[in-house]
């Protein structure tokens, strides 16, 4: 099989191409600033790289653009059109309606369009990219594989919020989950590490990228994490604000703010950006704070305390680990918030040892605990692209998994 | 001393007396229902019980009716108004500028009303109740006395939220935490029964009353609670929603909800009342769950979940803890609520003695771990108003230590 894996945001497309016969072919790419001044194209493949300017334009020039690239006789990835089998398509929300990867047709559609007041940011430009997908891919199958879909598991205790039922139960208000790809990927990467099977694994998964969730595992499923009903809840991220009292919310809108200012401030322009007032990305904060930056060090610390409490609430809520995972960008990359997050938690069986921390590359799986640790600590490259193509053939029902096993 | 201990609410107003000299002569009292029909006042003195029906009024013909009770010949509990040596006021909010008891005099008192902004709902009403107490003793020190002091310690990694820095540094919003007098009195009463100095223990305190709220401490000092900027954050409460993903509300109120609606259905209408739809009284909770009913039934779980969750993440904070401790109506008095909170947490060192749990009855110190258990588990009854007391004195500086030790 080869399968397209697209991501298509507000403003970018990404793509990723998985050959299973021929996993040297494997290629990604993205284009940023759609719509805007400063398009450009970028795409990692297995003959050279492509970094290009793109004129204005929007998501059907985008997707000219990537098709063009993916075809080119030069440098592309794939001979012709129907060399894809497989479309997969990230889709953040899936709502209780989907719990696992779902083919696509037109009543599919119709209910993700439905979706939409679950996810106005997200669903309907996931929709819009469907759409082009299936216009430019009549005769494949396309596979939606989503976000949410891997915390489908949770139980009511876990997912419900302290509002009146009927927000629930007529109103699909809930803790719903988010980074599922990349949860769901942890799980199968460290059960193949530590050579057991998920079922024997009781894993918190730290996935701490530009957006940061935590995730508690049981017999290979979700049984909490800290993203809520949007992927504004539980930790500090790079501009989102994370928990924060309704209280606080209440004053603001008392203030005069309404709700689009609101989800600005509390989306775009708060998290490690607002409280550094530098930059939303881990490494310039890091850098900061090494010089001397008050602001730039509470940053650091604000996050890294919270991703501590995180794990502490939900190594309570599985009554005890035995792997404590780190991916995404800052998981993978920070040795000193890797460090800073488990200080203290040795109370847990989490001993993590320094050495081991600093040499870890973040670029395979690396495990950084003390040999007598309770608990396995693992840093490990998340690779969610890679995880929505597995899902994408389970959800076509292709011998999902031998190879899942396989391609681990 | 002959403390009377104030705390004014917007529909009661609750009175101790607390005699230094004589003990015997303790009595508290409380009218409820002010300003509505059916207001009534209950006093239990050292003699003997006043329960009354009063007339429609406001603060005023509350305190006059309190005054007639306090000092009536036959079972009033002083023998005239100079009895009163002290008046000491709870005020829920003291923001950053009141960290301990204080002398109320006209410069407090303009300072108490700047913060009327921070709590809107609590502070002009406390206010208020000290204008009137003022008029009835004027000859007599009052002091105020902040639900938000004992927090005072947090540092600025606990007490900052994800937002702008700015929001703090000019607009003082941070997590301040509340329940401090009941936190503060856990910290004596615990370390009195262990037979230890406070600084030699870390402690985390649960105080499930019908509001709620887990405070972490360190060397007898808070280091972090689960209330934030208003007592709307953390648990999920009697009535109120706890923690919830801002983009819920963002949702809301793009739904069409405004402040003050939004405030009543988080403050007023959720908690185990809204997951339940029958009361907020943990008592009617758990015999409807075990008459079966599963709305119930959830309400207690995810209750009981959150504060498992809530210990776990202050154990992280604190790197471990020596105490475990119950307080308040639902911490005193539901040993099934104080048995599901603790489930899993033996990976911490929590080992409960189910026996010993059922056994408690909340009305003295009880431990409820095993012999063995690495963390000791207390139930204890709260004691706010001798907290109140007690800080009223310390605030004057009265021999404030000497007695503190003795009157544990
Ligand atoms: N070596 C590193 N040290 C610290 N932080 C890093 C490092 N590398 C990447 N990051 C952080 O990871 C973030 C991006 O995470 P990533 O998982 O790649 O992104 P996304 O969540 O957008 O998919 C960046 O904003 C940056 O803060
Ligand atoms: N025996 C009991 N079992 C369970 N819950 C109880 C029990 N006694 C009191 N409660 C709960 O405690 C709550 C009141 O707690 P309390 O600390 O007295 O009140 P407050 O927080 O208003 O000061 C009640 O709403 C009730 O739910």
């Amino acid at each position: 099989e080869c399968v397209l894996v697209l991501n298509c945001g507000s403003s970018s497309l990404k793509w990723s191409i998985f050959d299973t016969a021929r996993p040297q072919n494997d290629a990604h790419g993205q284009i940023e600033r759609i719509g805007a001044s400063g398009t450009r194209l970028v795409q990692h493949g297995p003959r050279c790289e492509v970094n290009r300017k793109l004129p204005l334009g929007g998501h059907p020039e985008a997707f000219a653009a990537m098709m063009e690239v993916l075809l080119d006789r030069g440098f592309g990835v794939i001979s012709e059109l129907s060399s894809i089998t497989v479309v997969g398509h990230r889709v953040v929300h899936g709502g209780e309606r989907f719990t696992g990867p779902t083919i696509i047709d037109g009543h599919v559609l119709e209910e993700l369009d439905k979706l939409a007041t679950l996810a106005p940011l997200h669903n309907p430009v996931n929709v819009a990219g469907i759409r082009e997908a299936l216009r430019l891919f009549p005769a494949v199958p396309q596979v939606a594989v989503f976000d949410t879909a891997f915390h489908a598991t949770l139980p009511a205790h876990a997912f419900l919020y302290g509002l009146p039922s009927r927000y629930y139960e007529t109103e699909s208000i809930r803790r719903y989950g988010f980074h599922g790809s990349s949860h769901g990927h942890v799980v199968l990467a460290a059960a193949h590490f530590l050579k057991k099977h998920p079922r024997e694994l009781k894993i918190v998964s730290c996935h701490l990228g530009s957006g940061a969730s935590l995730c508690a595992i049981d017999h290979g499923r979700s049984v909490d994490t800290t993203m809520g009903f949007t992927p504004a809840e539980g930790l500090v991220m790079g501009t989102r604000c994370g928990d924060i009292d309704s209280g606080v919310l209440l004053h603001l809108q008392r203030g005069g703010l309404d709700a689009a200012q609101l989800d600005r401030l509390l989306n775009k322009e708060s998290g490690l950006l607002g409280l550094s007032g530098i930059s939303g990305d881990m490494r310039e904060i890091e850098a900061a704070a090494d010089l001397g930056d008050a602001r730039a060090l509470i940053a650091f610390k604000v996050f890294c305390y919270r991703v501590r409490k995180g794990i502490g609430a939900l190594v309570a809520a599985l009554g005890g680990i035995d792997v404590l995972v780190f991916t995404a960008g800052i998981g993978q990359g920070s040795a000193g918030v890797r460090g800073a997050a488990v200080q203290g938690l040795q109370c847990m069986g989490i001993h993590l040892d320094e050495t081991r921390n600093r040499a870890a590359t973040g670029k395979e799986v690396d495990r950084i605990s003390t040999d007598s640790s309770a608990v396995q600590i693992l840093v490990l490259p998340t690779d969610e692209e890679r995880m929505i193509a597995r899902e994408s053939l389970k959800g076509l029902s292709r011998d999902y998994l031998v190879r899942a096993s396989e391609a681990c």
